[in-house]
């Protein structure tokens, strides 16, 4: 291991791109870079885009040293080790998997850029001065002014649309680095996106996957929380990190203004209009873009309620109701099941199959540290993990196999992806498809939760629906769990129709299944990374997701604020368009 | 070490008592216990002390293991090591310090009880049931009613009164251990104790020190924290760390009733009085009782503003003025300094000497983590510390020779103890009689806060002050720095003279020094351990403190409410008595 790093240290600094490149595998390869060769998030797969890529990047990367850290791990089928690198202009960790003593995949991330490091743990602020002085303004005075100022008398570089975990982690990341960011926010208070959910809601990933940048989570936490308590961590985050919000605010118009490079965005604030003037725009609205409902011939004659999932509150008002959710992804079983708490008489409709996932009780914590976790799964490449997700969803497929069973004979249509990868692929490829069963999948199995399936909503009538297999069924309520607009519907809504389908699909690997069309692109379309827009980002994702690529979406625009020279490899492709396929 | 460790625990399990006792030096040694073998914090000084704690003790701690941890450590002088122990009741970390194959110190702390270990990390609780049910509260339901109980339809255990980062600290800890707590406060909201404070203050301590128990500081915290950053971080803390306060709360009374063992306590809340019936009473009142403001002559007739430094908030009334400040501690000094950056013409009056020290304005950061600093410190007791303290500051003398040259020559009293320990050794006895120089000295030095030394106010008049050595000042505003009742004067307030006079003095080791008469405890009186009164505790002191003494304070009292068999060793003295020399 150690005379590989040292001989692919010395190639790339000789600038012998094709020595370098004859230390990948002839079969298959894989580096996948986070910032710091390419200035993008990018996978260059096989030895021709890796060389492609060198030859672009390394005289902008510079003199590189690559130190091995620890001791390299071996296993039945190759070794594998961290290491930590330096290019003129940053610091980064990164991970390297030989296979027959060539390189399968590399990993290579920034960490830091240099001269812009973080002011913390060694590096942290004294925060006093420890003689008087007559113009020191404290903490307070400070904050207050900062608070203030921004947004009025002093343009933020950076906007973020958003304030949910993404973009509250983002904006800490940003403060970290000295960017002046706002975060503006359509709700009262951090944390209410959560707050407002449906009351039963808890988190699906533990607790130790789920820390934001700067401060975990206190180490007595539940697995799995609720959202009334993320949505109060979230207010605590905020505060605590001194970040610029404004909530009750909503944007009413983006444009980019190609002389000045910098965005034009009216802001409704308290009732007033805002002018903001940032450089770059992030929209960290979430993976979804509004609710979709579907128009359904006799919807205005129903004599009962009827809404979509995400107006879902609590079911109180439904006791004992005959109702139906149209929908069979998670909300749809979220709400079956609280609906069931108060007796309820349930029925989920469900129009194509669906994969299921249990969730464990009690999983084991991990061993590895969160930063370290969060890198080791990064250094996977997504077309390499394809094959670890299958080999986990068949095992879970043998452990679950009476689960199954009796899920399918419920009447319930089952799927685990089109290959096989289940509820993981299905989240790259799409975010949707799928079920993490917290329960609701027993009531199902005991038709405590009826289902209707390979079927849908035909007809509203007044007190009852019609199928499309002819059946009908009395409704007093009809919920419509039929998802969202994609994430760039935002684009449309707040900047212009033009520049949704320069920027085109968000999320989605290309990996040419349902709702991922192809060509492969081997990262997630548009996020974290530049986009056809000029100034235009997208942040979202799991709260682990959120916390990872909040750091290399910081960066990148760090290195725009300082004026750094960035020559993005593999920019994104101009027109990519609108999601087609399926 | 090894052999010493084994040996000394076949003593203890064999009940040895002499062979044990034998294994510590003749010449001199220490045991000092947190609770593990006392159910009390207490150092036994010497072989005959060590002797009667184990007669006395040995069958209560029952059989014990000890197991060393991690290399021991070889300095010149001798050896010393961490290790682990159980006892029947439960685990605890010590250290141990051998001096030619002696035991010198020996230090065991109680970590936890068996069978009431906290729920975290490894053993942290789910958080969520997955499987549907139709009575499960959710988190902010289960979080609501206890909020709505507590205090009325279900009594708290134990009433913490103040909600500092005193009794914030060990609400957390009860928390944690399944204590039903309720703590109160006179202020709207925590964390206003520190943001009612004069603007300029910040921690004296570096923000390493200053952890609270289960959530660190963020790394990127700054060294010295200001008082309303340390404000907002409080009541951030109380509330993620889910804790019951009642705020703008005040103590009416408290009566120990002897029959039902229980306290009442009338209380005031919201206009209401509300009677609460604890089993345990804390008093977190801080180190201070009420302002104290001397009675001089004239002061009825003076035309200018005059208040107690705890009333001080900004100086800005006072720009360009005559200002007179009585006392020469840490908060003279800040008003001093807070004074002279509005420009007012500042002269400090200091009765008697006082201890400088200079705080460091860039301290290296620590290299142990929190949790072995805090036993690392506390496993020396407070005799064998006193020639450690005073070796640290004659270094600080030699060191800052010229500064404290400057500060005598600009007329200012100097002193370092009474046997040369310093402000730490000032601290423990009296926690007053010092300032800790962030900036102040050197405006001394520079004549830009005048001194007038060796000498108090005799009279006031309308526009000036009369000293007792026969000078006057003119006089726009007079700010009394005169310091606070001790904090057992609470007892006499909120309880009674009679408890107050029984459980006497709080806080000093009985150094027979300045208000610190002996004799000699060799711990600080009545605080986090056993009084004289049943069932009333007093927990306070710095943020350190707090986070250490809590978990100690919270194992006491959870060992109370569980009905552990405990048998206290050293109980405090009846009638103590109030403090009285000097």
């Amino acid at each position: 291991m150690e005379e590989w790093i040292a001989a692919f240290e010395a190639a790339l600094n000789a600038g012998q791109v094709e020595a370098a490149v004859s230390m990948f595998s002839a079969k298959e390869c894989y580096w996948r870079d986070l910032v710091a060769f390419t200035w993008n998030i990018a996978t260059m797969d096989g030895r021709s885009a890796i060389s492609k890529m060198l030859h672009e990047q390394l005289t902008q990367v510079g003199s590189i040293s690559i130190e091995p850290e620890g001791e390299a791990k071996v296993d039945g089928e190759g070794v594998e080790s961290w290491f930590d690198f330096e290019t003129a202009t940053a610091r980064g960790k990164g991970y390297v998997r030989l296979r027959e003593g060539k390189c399968w995949t590399l990993f290579t991330s920034m960490t830091e850029l240099k001269g812009f490091e973080e002011l913390s743990g060694r590096r942290r602020q004294a925060g006093a001065e420890h003689t008087a002085s007559k113009e020191r303004l404290t903490w307070l005075e400070e904050r207050e002014r900062e608070e203030r100022t921004i947004g009025t008398e002093i343009q933020p570089y950076c906007l973020v649309v958003g304030g949910g975990q993404g973009g509250l982690a983002l904006g800490a990341r940003l403060k970290m680095l000295g960017v002046p960011t706002l975060i503006v926010d359509r709700l009262p208070r951090p944390g209410d996106a959560w707050r407002q959910r449906y009351k039963s809601l808890n988190l699906h990933d533990a607790v130790w996957s789920n820390d934001l940048p700067y401060i975990p989570f206190p180490v007595h936490w539940p697995i799995y929380m609720s959202k009334d308590k993320i949505g109060d961590w979230l207010e605590m985050y905020a505060k605590v990190m001194e970040l610029n919000i404004w909530c009750s605010t909503t944007i009413r118009s983006a444009h980019f203004d190609d002389q000045a490079k910098e965005w034009i965005v009216n802001v409704e604030r308290e009732g007033k209009t805002v002018v903001l003037r940032p450089k770059q725009l992030v929209l960290a609205t979430g993976l979804s873009g509004k609710p979709k409902t579907p128009a359904l011939p006799g919807a205005e004659s129903f004599a009962g309620v009827q809404y979509h999932s995400s107006e879902h509150r609590d079911s109180t008002a439904l006791a004992g109701k005959n109702v139906i959710v149209l929908g069979s992804n998670n909300s749809a079983h979220d709400i079956c099941v609280d609906l069931w708490t108060v007796d309820a008489d349930v029925t989920m409709i469900q129009r194509s199959s669906t994969s299921v996932l249990k969730i464990p009780q009690n999983p084991p914590s991990p061993d590895l540290p969160t930063p370290r976790r969060d890198l080791l799964s990064a250094s996977m490449p997504f077309r390499a993990r394809e094959s670890i997700d299958r080999e986990e969803c068949e095992k879970d497929q043998r452990e679950n196999a009476t689960f199954y069973a009796q899920l399918r004979s419920a009447g319930f249509l089952l799927d685990f992806g089109e290959d096989n990868t289940g509820v993981v692929g299905k989240y790259f490829r799409r975010a949707s498809g799928y079920y993490l069963d917290v329960g609701g999948s027993d009531l199902i199995i005991n038709g405590q939760i009826k289902v209707r399936s390979a079927t849908t909503i035909k007809e509203i009538r007044q007190r009852s629906v019609l199928l499309s297999d002819g059946s009908e069924l009395d409704a007093d309520a009809v919920i419509y769990a039929t998802g969202f607009e994609p994430m760039e519907s935002w684009v449309g809504t707040l900047i212009s129709k033009d520049c949704e389908r320069r920027v085109g699909h968000c999320w989605g690997l290309g990996s040419n299944t349902a709702m991922d069309p192809g060509p492969w692109e081997g990262e997630l379309r548009n996020m974290w990374k530049p986009t056809a827009q000029e100034g235009l980002w997208f942040h979202g994702g799991s709260l682990s997701q959120s916390r990872i690529y909040s750091l290399y979406l910081a960066l990148q625009i760090k290195g725009r604020l300082e004026n750094l020279p960035i020559s993005v490899h593999q920019p994104a492709p101009i027109d990519r368009g609108p999601i087609t396929s399926q």
